[in-house]
């Protein structure tokens, strides 16, 4: 049986380039994510961001904002998915998952400290983080505000209010790790690191989002292989992945749609046509699925 | 004003060698904390231990017997403070504060992956750290079980009832970090530690216990921090705060018993006698209440 991580990146099965492998591969358990973890280490506080403030003064007005746009959603997301993680934590089945899972929220609390260093040094918006998030709000859409203000709210504190819900875990895992962060996340960094690296600019940047995308990818990992436990010790589980499935993904693409567009528009973000922003995101969710033993999800 | 960083290890005045500084130095906020442990990281499962299991073999089996003791409330004891944590988490007051509380819960994580690995690989007990930690529960004491598994517990539960419990979080931070990290903690592995160092064996175990303790250090100074501001801002806090501890240091002292010894026993600790043990305990809790504006509590 191949040995996931060799054909993955991070052991995330939405990364695979040969997909005949999906249905054959082990995914990495809890207990190896986290020591995956331990050899991943990085430093927010300690990437080089010495060549960023030129590139960022030489670019239009027009370009400053547009990446802002672009870069607020993450760093209010980063907060988000940090602070409503507590409930995920104390529902852990085992050793292993609570140690993995500790390394995913702190992890989350330094992709946030990572957005509030830079938007200091770089963007000049400083003040501390509670200050920054404030200001930056005015850049995220109504969708963003459904999904990450009240969707992943409420299920984090249904998850805290009772962490040995099951049902409960499985929506929270689902929003999470396969629609937050396997949907919407890998797929605007996929997009603003491509970007970024055709312009050569603001190396910092992007030394830091490529260390973030390599966590989000280990995070998506560890989504993956609980859905993979939770549908083979209970075929039920799939509806109601499914289910969730079908309420989120058409706020997540709104999610995406940039300021001034609507869905059905034939928007671009950062040079990518919507639908290959949709195509890209949609490839990497149908192959976690297959992963987990779930048919392609209907998409929007 | 003198920066505390360079008078202690890692920011915890218990550590002070001059205490005449004690009521000016600046203590580190959480950003700094935060900052601190991105510098400090370390692998739990990358400590060289290839020397340790001949150490362990040559020992006697009274010997081996008194450090599985000995060990043994730490292993447990990383459990108990890792799985008990996320009420604090919850509590946090600002993003830097969030951030530092996630360091400290993925660290008593790492901790206690060091004991599982170690058991597993030094001692042959294995089969994962749940069926680890069921089978040396067998070496704690009734006091153990009082603080780590009712106390401890019912105030994380108050915490996460109503994180924005202030009284809820001060009874928390008390228990936590001046009680069992700074009195408890930080002098269990100071007298093993010694112990071990002195004998020449075990070098692995060393090395991971003196990152464990660098780590103990970091979370002290956090604690006092929390207290320190408090204690400024309402100084009914310090009655508090005194309370918890007169109810606490003498279940503490408990825990610190050898096995088939009484605490008004002239017992002997890994070389250090009764009082030698208590003086290293109360000499650190009382530097730390002066840091915090408090008087030395009343001691048992
Ligand atoms: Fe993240
Ligand atoms: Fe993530
Ligand atoms: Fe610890
Ligand atoms: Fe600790």
């Amino acid at each position: 049986m191949a040995h996931l991580l060799e054909l993955t990146q991070q052991g995330d099965p939405g990364t695979i380039v040969d997909e005949s492998q999906l249905d054959k591969i082990q995914l990495q358990n809890p207990q190896q994510l986290y020591e995956l973890w331990e050899r991943q280490q990085w430093q927010a506080h300690g990437i080089d961001l010495s060549r960023d403030p030129a590139d960022w003064q030489a670019l239009s007005d027009d370009e400053r904002e547009y990446i802002l746009w672009g870069l607020s959603s993450f760093f209010i997301g980063e907060e988000r998915v940090t602070t409503q993680f507590s409930g995920l934590v104390m529902a852990y089945e085992d050793q292993s998952e609570e140690a993995y899972l500790a390394t995913q929220q702190v992890d989350e609390a330094r992709h946030t400290q990572f957005f509030g260093r830079y938007y200091d040094q770089v963007f000049s918006i400083g003040g501390g983080i509670d200050a920054q998030l404030e200001r930056v709000r005015e850049h995220v859409n109504d969708a963003f505000v459904r999904l990450f203000d009240e969707v992943l709210v409420a299920e984090n504190k249904r998850l805290i209010a009772d962490p040995s819900d099951r049902g409960a875990k499985i929506d929270f895992i689902t929003t999470y790790m396969m629609v937050i962060e396997g949907t919407l996340a890998l797929t605007g960094q996929y997009t603003i690191t491509t970007f970024l690296e055709r312009r050569g600019i603001l190396p910092g940047f992007i030394e830091g989002f490529q260390n973030i995308s390599r966590d989000e990818h280990r995070h998506v990992a560890y989504g993956t292989w609980y859905l993979q436990q939770a549908v083979r010790r209970d075929r039920s589980v799939g509806e109601r992945v499914q289910a969730k499935l079908a309420e989120l993904l058409p706020i997540a693409a709104e999610v995406l749609v940039p300021p001034g567009c609507s869905l059905e528009d034939e928007w671009e973000m950062f040079g990518f046509t919507r639908s290959e922003v949709h195509g890209y995101a949609f490839q990497a969710l149908s192959r976690r699925m297959k992963a987990i033993g779930l048919g392609i999800p209907q998409l929007v």
